[in-house]
């Protein structure tokens, strides 16, 4: 199989050995495979893959057919449209993944859109619900509203019922991020005068932390997915205390099997009926075929757009 | 009626007017009030007490008898013995309590191990269970084991199955916190090499926070409820998704009538249960009559107790 492959700093196409399933597991054909910003890490050498993921594949997530079942792998059958977040290896024609962390894909989403949704959809589910147990009538901060996360985090909030403050700086961004449902989208710069929030979903890192507590309400939750502009960040317990507050943070990749699952079938039970039903959209800014992985990861480097990017096999 | 009274930075003994309890309240007449670290700031004008709570009273526990019932309180009768959380007021003859914050107190504490008790227990229980799920087989860290709320985590830990590392600067102190069933009673200087916790009791401020962080286990949490040696904590979010670790910080004194009659009844559930049969102490340290409130507060500032100090009426 053809797969992407990370060589010295440098994203091209190489031949690879076709995997082999192994107990549980499934052999997809890949048809279409998100790009997400810890694929920029990998790609200079900042962020190996976990042990059991291809270590020179990148690729975070996948959509595609289900090519072949490994012994005992049962939940789905050969053809079946599946899509998942996966350790490494998910840009390429073939890929591994265990059968207990793929999911359907909703009929309404074509191939782009199913290959762009498992990573932002699933982390952005965990961050605002499983970690920070968003409800109905909170109040929302999403920094970084326009970036792949983003855009999930504002859909699912909006379309479960709370009210949705994003962060977008490039104003011509600004209306996109309106249009996915986000009640306010405003500067970064002076965020914290918007407040109060229940709930502040943290991609940028510490620099914002200081102001996250400041704009948070009694009871409110901060949680961190991303470091990107650094990751010390100086926080007044005093203030924590005072606000019965909650700063957490997390990543997905590093979960074990059972943990990732567990996401899996979160999404399935509250994510994908969403999608299914239309409420929520999966934004595809633009598309590339495997051969041009070079230019993908370059358009996805230089940013500007809402929507993910997405390599099609 | 008589009650300790703050003036100018000093505790004595002065009149009041007896208090009458309005809808949903009970007048209790104190036989016990237990000091609290919370108190010596409020003496030096630095915790003022919140709303509806006495200005110039300090005490923010008491355990006596019911003696006066207002409109509608219907949960106790005159007579029975009680004690609460107050947010101020208790180190007096006679205290207004709004019968949802009151619990009985168990058969076989005397008066002044009851009036030692609500402050401690509650705190430590809403720390470690309903901020952070402590649960059996977890290793829990209590810094500051040989204090009030330290003593009261370690045997909350020790009786619900999890394993109990204190720390206890004193040496002459750590037999005592032995005793009360920490399975290591430790130097708080290089805490962070007898980890990985699951859960970190932080007492001490800020200072601890970095090397608390690195203590922790994946999926751990740190709850901070004293800030005596500093607020401003430097948090290393990499780490803190790495571990996908959660910080949170609380203090009850500030908590409405409905979040502090919660506690009262998660005490009623979980905790005085194991008090009644005596899985559970109540360790006093020291009594004093009201006419010595001033000695009790030096001797509590003096520190170097295991154990409470309790005015007894």
């Amino acid at each position: 199989m053809r797969a992407a492959t990370i060589s010295d700093g440098v994203v091209t196409v190489a031949e690879h050995p076709d995997p082999v399933p192994g107990h549980g597991e499934v052999l997809v054909r890949v048809r279409a495979a998100g790009l997400n910003g810890a694929d920029l890490l990998q790609r200079k050498g900042a962020y190996p893959a976990p042990p059991g993921s291809p270590k020179d594949i990148p690729g975070l997530e996948l959509a595609g057919e289900v090519a072949e079942l490994g012994p005992n792998a049962e939940r789905f059958a050969v053809g079946d449209r599946v899509m998942a977040i996966v350790g490494g290896g998910g840009q390429a024609e073939l890929a591994l993944v265990h059968e207990r962390q793929l999911m359907p894909v909703p009929t309404n989403l074509d191939w782009a859109q199913a290959g762009g949704t498992p990573e932002v959809f699933t982390t952005a589910y965990d961050a605002l619900f499983t970690q920070c147990d968003l409800s109905g009538g909170e109040r929302l901060l999403v920094h970084g509203g326009a970036g792949g996360v983003g855009t999930a985090a504002v859909q699912l909030g909006a379309a479960t019922g709370a009210h949705v403050t994003a962060t977008v700086r490039r104003e011509e961004a600004r209306d996109a991020v309106r249009e996915l449902g986000a009640h306010a989208v405003i500067d970064p710069e002076g965020f914290v005068d918007h407040g109060p929030f229940d709930v502040v979903l943290e991609l940028v890192g510490a620099p914002n932390v200081p102001d996250d507590l400041k704009a948070l309400d009694t009871g409110g939750r901060i949680v961190v997915i991303g470091v990107g502009a650094g990751a010390k960040a100086e926080v007044n317990l005093l203030a924590l205390m005072g606000k019965r507050a909650t700063l957490r943070a997390s990543t997905l990749r590093a979960r074990p099997l059972e943990e990732k699952a567990l996401t899996a079938r979160a999404m399935e039970r509250h994510v994908l009926p969403l999608l299914e039903r239309g409420d929520l959209r999966v934004p595809v800014a633009q598309t590339f075929p495997l051969e041009a992985v070079h230019d993908a990861y370059e358009a996805f480097a230089a940013g500007g757009k809402v929507g993910k990017i997405v390599l099609v096999m």
